[in-house]
């Protein structure tokens, strides 16, 4: 008889739950809560202004996501719930809280409701560059060895720089904080009541390493004389390797879930991280988790400094090979930027005489234009730049605009730019010695966009495979929750060895285009050089019309 | 008792007429008539589409006009036929078309109303700038003085780059073609059967010079043995000064628009030259018709070749002074173009609710931020850079865009760079010896926007006025009939003395703030460094992005 678990994959505006059965990975049924706060970028829900750059989360949406998903894959599949072995879960990174030493989240306090420091920072926060700033000049200063493993610059949306933003503009709420959490391991700290912390976060947003530990007090001190002693202080929880088990379900959530009390609650795990061995097998594949933003995660057999990646771990992903992760800020909201900004009102009613969506519209007017007939070439840096420049200061770029100029060509051109990133970041890997020989695209993009997934096979001129579901994330942690839970349990002992049972894969892929592939290396050097000049030193335009707009801001 | 005069401007997408008091210039009524085929640059009346660049218009559009404005102004003022002495018009300039000797448009005939080169090429056709750019070259090499006049660059929007297109890519038209004709000649040869030139177009779009006539044949051999004879075989008919009396109104026309046959009709003009002394009366003092694009005039005393310009004509606009043009191709259109291509429905719906148009609801929603609150910055070529690059080869640009970037972000971003354009044309002017020291504003826009207006002061850093009419074209021409009528129809002998009694400039002004100004400041020094890296050969990337789509469509 089946056993199955339940993977929570926490994104950016919703949670998304899927009940799995461990034999051959099939989803017997999935539930998606959209988050009540969504994103706090303009207001605190008091409707207190956020500066710019800010991106807040409210904690009770998480817990809401267990209450209301779980009973409703248990009621979709009725499943039994004494098959249901484990539950796990992963998250956007690094999204993050203070909390008090009892879990409760500072933000809950009624004194503190206003404060924005109080509430969860979401990973493309960015207001934390000037920390980021100086901790990368004090680390190189310093020598830091660490440094290189992160491509050798840390990311504002990390977790060291966003505690030291809540240090230095509100000292008070540092104070007040007892611990500074994982979104994702607090939310397993409410399922199990143990506070634990996982290596996959630990090691890529927090400067932790396997054997070295975090950097060391000297370094904190450096920073900031308050934070010499963060880790023991406000770091703490044990740091477990991924597919362990953090604790058993509390009799407290068993009763709200409708799960049984005591079933396993794996450590919990990144978005993307957890959908590599939803996917893939081994190393030179290139999985991309593309969503409102992309993740870039392939599997290496040996260390290698890569500058301007996000980072690599070891056992970071899969234990027994080097993780390395690049990534993208923007990619998905780039498109709903366009929807949202710049598709006027006869677009969306044509589409609805149409019967499509407004993306399967706009898709339908550029998809049989060739490479450069726009005339358009974008910088997809509506949220800055990731990989493998590592600057949230950098804003987007459009050229090539003319009176003829339309919605459908700014969102292709926006697809095309965020396919000439990943070409970037692709190429910076290869010539730092890690192969990538083929693409593996997932999340709902992935399969719902085929123009989308033909442009980057030509533009990275490589196969583009696809993966087989789109809930890679609720099915990798699915996949963590069986090995959380055990073969003993009716689970899995190895994550690669529940891959085999339960990864996918589809049958369909994208091959380059000979024709397109040559059009595009053409437009791709352009980019290259654009890239470069605006985010390389070049010309710091954008920078000095961002630091115009803070002070503009702050007066 | 009081006499009248009807002034007639043909815009780019329609043509207006006013019905003028010659002793106080106030309109007692005006008439607009949109043109039916409006601007072709998709495809012609059949169907049949045209190439990316191209612009066409259909003459009967302008004779159209004629019969529905005349008779309507009359209607509507209730003045007398008799009383009107004078009819002028004036015209977007160069918008030229192939007729045959008794003036039918090639486009009337039937065999050739498919053929796109039969129609008249409007002043934004930008299908000639290969001719151009040989032009441009021949001259230099060849070492022709009158090129200095034009800013050392013939545009491609001008007569002989377009004629020289018919002739490369449909030489049986150019055959056919007994006369290439500005449209406003061809529309005054219709009103008095009498076929002129006018000095203004002949001047500034068709390289003649008051005492050196046009370029030599040796010249137009040098472009193409084809041409040597095109001045004394297709460019026929006496060119007359401004202000002049082309001949009387015909029976023919007399009937179908109710005014009086033998009345004076002025030779034409240009739209934005024929507005200057409906607004000022001498040297110094900008006048900048704003529209779809604006043209810059201003009366000099002293001759300077200034780089870039369009050029300078003596007694080009007002008799007695040398008279300086400069432009932009794009400016309102930038903002239509926002409002077609970025603005969602949801604003629409707003601007509805509020009792608003849409471009007064974007205004709201962006006119209390500060300069360079948005962080966006954009180079104002969406329709190429006429002066002070003279390139319509450039494309539009836009960066420091990021995910909470508002479509009236980008409308104001796009008049800013409107704004800095003309800056460069005013510095230019400044640093060449042309003295500039007040700017006037004409057209509707002028009036209708005071936001953009103060972004002009605050970006100038000088006074702007506002004409006092929104028709200054038609005024302008109004002041040109009465003195081709002359003081003894009951006209004027001299184009200032008719000024003096007609000319109108609005009570109120704009005064710059020195807080914007300093901003601005700094904006605008990241404006001219991208003019220069994109426009004088720093990065070629929009050319050679428009070549790549070019070749596309050839293929």
């Amino acid at each position: 008889m089946s056993k199955y678990a339940i993977g929570i994959d926490y994104g950016t505006l919703s949670g998304r739950a899927a009940l799995v059965d461990l034999s051959n990975g099939r989803e017997l049924a999935h539930s998606v809560l959209e988050y009540p706060h969504a994103v706090m970028d303009e207001t605190l829900p008091s409707g207190k202004p956020l500066a710019p750059d800010w991106a807040l989360q409210h904690p009770q949406d998480y817990i809401d996501v267990l209450k209301t998903t779980i009973p409703d894959v248990l009621a979709k599949s009725g499943v039994n719930a004494q098959d249901i072995i484990g539950l796990a879960i992963d998250f956007t990174a690094c999204t993050m809280l203070p909390v008090k030493a009892d879990g409760t989240p500072l933000c809950f306090l009624p004194d503190l409701a206003d404060e924005p420091h109080a509430y969860v920072k979401l990973w493309k926060h960015h207001a934390a560059q000037d920390e980021a700033n100086a901790l990368n000049r004090i680390a190189e200063e310093r020598g830091e060895t660490w440094l290189a493993r992160y491509g050798g610059k840390i990311s504002s949306e990390w977790m060291i720089p966003k505690i030291w933003q809540i240090l230095n503009e509100a000292p008070d709420i540092y104070a007040q904080a007892d611990v500074f959490m994982e979104a994702c391991d607090w939310v397993v700290w409410q399922l199990c009541g143990v506070k634990t912390r996982n290596s996959c976060t630990a090691g890529y947003k927090a400067l932790w390493h396997k054997r070295e530990g975090y950097p060391s007090k000297d370094f904190f001190r450096a920073l900031d004389p308050r934070m010499e002693n963060l880790v023991e202080e406000k770091l703490t929880g044990p740091i477990l390797p991924l597919g362990s088990r953090a604790g058993g379900l509390t009799e407290e959530m068993a009763r709200v879930t409708g799960l049984c009390p005591g079933i396993a609650i794996a450590v919990a795990n990144v978005d993307a991280h957890v959908a590599v061995p939803a996917v893939v097998d081994g190393p030179g594949k290139m999985v991309a988790i593309i969503g409102t933003s992309t993740c870039h995660m392939v599997l290496g057999t040996e260390e290698h400094n890569v500058p301007g990646i996000c980072g690599y771990v070891e056992d970071g992903i899969v234990p027994g090979y080097y993780g390395y992760e690049a990534g993208q800020s923007c990619v998905g909201d780039h498109f709903a930027w366009v929807v949202d900004t710049c598709v006027p009102a006869s677009y969306h009613e044509e589409a609805k005489r149409q019967g499509k969506n407004i993306h399967q519209y706009l898709k339908s007017l550029c998809e049989n234009k060739k490479p450069g007939e726009s005339g358009l070439l974008a910088l997809d840096w509506w949220n800055g730049n990731r990989s493998i420049l590592v600057d949230v200061d950098l804003t987007g770029l459009i050229l090539g605009m003319t009176l003829q100029t339309k919605p459908e060509d700014i969102y292709r051109a926006l697809i095309e730019a965020t396919a000439y990133g990943t070409r970037m970041i692709v190429e910076n890997f290869r010539s730092h010695g890690v192969a990538i020989d083929a693409f593996y695209a997932a999340g709902g993009i992935a399969q719902k966009d085929p123009m989308m997934m033909q442009i980057y096979a030509d533009v990275l001129k490589m196969p583009v495979y696809i993966a087989g579901t789109t809930q890679c994330g609720a099915l990798g942690s699915a996949i963590m929750a069986s090995v959380a839970a055990g073969s003993a349990a009716g689970g899995y002992d190895d994550v690669f060895e529940a891959g085999r049972h339960m990864a996918k894969v589809l049958d369909h892929h994208y091959e380059p285009i000979a024709e397109n592939s040559a059009l595009y290396d053409q437009i791709y050097a352009e980019y290259q050089y654009l890239h470069d000049y605006f985010g390389r030193g070049g010309c710091d335009v954008m920078k000095r019309l961002k630091a115009l707009k803070l002070s503009l801001f702050r007066q």
